[in-house]
């Protein structure tokens, strides 16, 4: 299935880039783009602060960071869309050239040039419950998300009906009951995702949790929707969990998927009202309005490179 | 400080009951307001399933509920109210009367008929931190909260002046730093609480850890304000650990405290949205403004007999 | 398509009923109800004050009510959902015997009972735009949505396959360019409805506006989402008129279709936050995520009898 | 009455700028800050397209904006937050250097440059309705808000207590009944208004309609609060319009004054739900937590710099 490209005067080459913060690196890229004409049409910057402060050092010490690196220094983020039409050359050139610039702000410096014009693949991993997939077929087919999906794998067959009527590849992959045994299912999972070389791998309410190593595999491109707002009730039955609470607003929480369960950086989150009247199953029934949008939101801004991951964080240019 | 009594035809007789579920109680309820001719102007019903039915099992596993026997049968729950002008007699006579229709829906029926014409107290314990306090007296002043403020009383002396300015008595009761030896302050505390016989003691931004036994002592009328949207981040310093986990929404939780620290049951919640650029300091900042709003709407909630506890739940009929 | 009969114990009579208000009347439907042992699961009152007071006089003066004697004396109107299994006969004879009650609430009464175990039928009115469409369809097909979508019927051809792939018919009625000659379309849309003797007739994103025959023929069965935050911006390119004006939110409100445009009784609103860097496009894409969500919620209210109009208002027992 | 200046490394200088569009003026810019070593640590862009396109097109239709130019060309609007400890010189000198790479963007640039550490002055006008202006107050009080609120003036005596207890002087202007002979009382208030030279003329429940020279006179410095979710309800009595028109929210709108009436650049709204059971007095205590907030979030980012104005439109770096 494929979506419709931009209309010409829409493409863009989009620079994201993370790196140690010093003063001048704005003017340095800016004055890059700005020598060769183009012209900067939407523009995102973040910078965190070094541990120098108090607050940083309280920080710390609520989670470690990943990076020992990004605690002791400030870190610089940004995203910069460049009209296409703008730019006297290709992607690829620009690249090159860009290379020279990033190789100034040191080698732990972290950046990529999209284009918008060159399509975006996404591949979906599900199991029974379609209302996140119907929803995403729907974005595709209607040109909403800047992405086609190239495949969806499920490990029931119930949903390659619905896959298939808008005209995309179902694979069914049974898992065995027996966790121990599910290994030979993941690498098939795992080759069947990687034929497509895909930029998303999209966990559309996919009810297995992933090996570490295919977590670290797909590091920064597999995506879940968790039916809760993190970090409230991690694991399995959260809307049981909820009831439980008596808690008067229920979420969802779209996250990168690391190997630690329910705990990589948030990429979106937002919640719906409940009240005392409202079982499970209301829970269950609202909720998915919320994962939808949640997800949708979330897997839209990560394919247009809006996401930067920071430690446990992310920066997010919506 | 004197709120506004309400006007004669806004006098309300709010009924609030909660017993064993049977068919028939809302008609004997309403047969007997209706005999007298009274004239109910809102009402809310809620009834809790028994443990029959497979969604409550699958609860009741989650989360301890405080009486079986609200799991093992069902449970109802009503709030009536009635204008005071249709009702030929006074409260203490409805009150009588309406002993004996209670006394037909079993010994573990509970309820309560307040007068909305007689005044409601409230005595708020704060420490430094003054926006809660601050927005309680411009409400109390204003005729917007259904009941007086009768006395601030605080461990730290820094918000006299603010109350003092609104006419209310402020108390200083200083506690020692070891908290061993705080049981002499308590004991204070709950004195000058006690002396105004309050139908809420709001812990406005108190810092301090209520013994078991105060809690047991206020129960179903000590309100706390939560400065998290539980159960995410309980305990201290909830804003460092929202930061570290790179939330995208903060809230605040209004319950009423019990002696298990931040899981007494919720009575209103609500979240601000934040983003990757928003600092420890800006989440005070903005949590400030949703902290105000729940902890006003769960505190008026209450003060109009609209908050009924069902275990670790409540039942809101606002 | 079908969608699930709800399990025999979810089955519920449920009654609506509006009437000028007096005491008395929730006394007389809940003694009847208990009369014959039923259970009420779940009920809603609300009752309208009378023209006597001064806040009512200020109201009618700025919209004249469709009925005179809803403003002169007050109006009662309540929702009671009775579990099927506790009525020891049939919902033919439940409405036989209640006839004798609410004929004592005077000529001006109505009331429905309907059996939730009975199918529920929706017609959906299209034109090109398919997000509402394809959020229907997918909401009826996992169970989600309390009725099965009988046909679609759009004045272009453009969603027949959406449609017919969810088993669906479509029927396509072309409308000529002429507003004065789409009486025979119109007449045409009318027979397909009919035949289908449909609860509710959904403008899912129907691009015309129905002549007043038709709108007082599906007077309170026909809904309609209006891709704004009515009143802001009635009539035609909302998303430009809010660009223009800078509006912060925008929003999307589903109401019954009466013979004044974009003027019926509302039944359900929300809005999206944007920012200036939102163009008309993005505003259409965001405002797709609230007008489906609007409309399924409006929708449902509307099918399990939740919504009841009072001149230009509506009770929503949600 | 004083709020603490912030800490040192805080102190920000702030540039605002808007002007024709063209490639280069954001490397420019930097370019100029990196040269003397500024550290950049907010930076907002924003370019809005010329009339080329066919969108510009159909939104000039709508509205016809302020200044024939900015539909013709693009506009470029920024903001850049500098952090005055990396500046070697004074705000004076920066804003003389600055002046000529200012120049060269063309003489319908307009810029400015704050000093975050320079204490920032609001008055507020009043009436009697009090919720806005005790919240102000106290947020000037905790430090909250980054301004001194350096007078308030109303038309009623009635808050001189509440702003007197807050430390900050209240000066009475009666208003005449007739419309017409306001003129001298608008003087008045000119004079006391102007004798602080405020960023901010708040009005906070202001009930008088300023008159055109002095909304021009006051342009881009005086703020409403307008008690509805604009354009919805505009002019008086919003409540009762909503009541009648049975809307879902309510909302509240902060925005420029200009000459017409409820019509300036709106800087920010926000919503609160409602139901049918909310008459207009609870939609008054609604609507005025929805006020509060609105204006104070609309003052703060106005005080900051971050609000700049493009024909009837604002751009908001929040």
């Amino acid at each position: 299935m494929s979506s419709a490209p931009p209309a010409p005067d829409d493409r863009r080459f989009v620079l994201t880039l993370g790196c140690p913060d010093r003063p001048g690196i704005i003017a340095r890229i800016t004055s890059f783009i700005a020598e060769f004409g183009g012209s900067i049409v939407e523009a995102g910057y973040h910078s965190v602060p070094g541990a120098s402060g108090q607050e940083v050092a309280a920080r710390v010490g609520q989670g470690a960071p990943q990076s020992g690196t990004a605690a002791d220094t400030g870190w610089f983020f940004t995203r910069q869309a460049i009209k296409a039409s703008t730019v006297p050359f290709g992607i690829a050139e620009l690249r090159d050239r860009f290379a020279g610039v990033a190789a100034d702000f040191g080698p732990e410096t972290e950046w990529q040039l999209l284009d918008s014009g060159e399509r975006r693949r996404a591949v979906l991993l599900v199991s029974k419950d379609g209302h996140c997939l119907h929803d995403l077929l729907g974005r595709a087919t209607s040109g909403e998300l800047p992405a086609t999906i190239e495949a969806v794998i499920g490990n029931h067959p119930d949903l390659a009906g619905m896959t298939e009527a808008h005209g995309v590849k179902f694979h069914h992959v049974p898992f065995p009951k027996d966790p121990a045994e599910r290994g030979p299912a993941f690498d098939e999972v795992r080759a069947l995702v990687d034929a497509h070389d895909p930029h998303a791998v999209v966990l559309a309410r996919f009810m297995q949790v992933l090996p570490a190593e295919l977590c670290e595999h797909w590091a920064g491109k597999a995506i879940n929707i968790h039916h809760s707002f993190l970090p409230s009730f991690v694991g399995a039955r959260p809307y049981h969990q909820a009831f439980a609470r008596g808690v008067k607003l229920i979420g969802a929480t779209c996250h990168y998927v690391t190997a630690e369960l329910d705990a990589g950086p948030i990429i979106e989150q937002d919640v719906i009202r409940i009240d005392h009247a409202d079982e499970v199953r209301d829970m269950v029934r609202l909720g998915r309005d919320i994962e939808r949008v949640v997800l949708a939101r979330g897997l839209r801004w990560h394919l247009e490179g809006r996401v930067l991951v920071h430690g446990r964080r992310t920066v997010v240019f919506s």
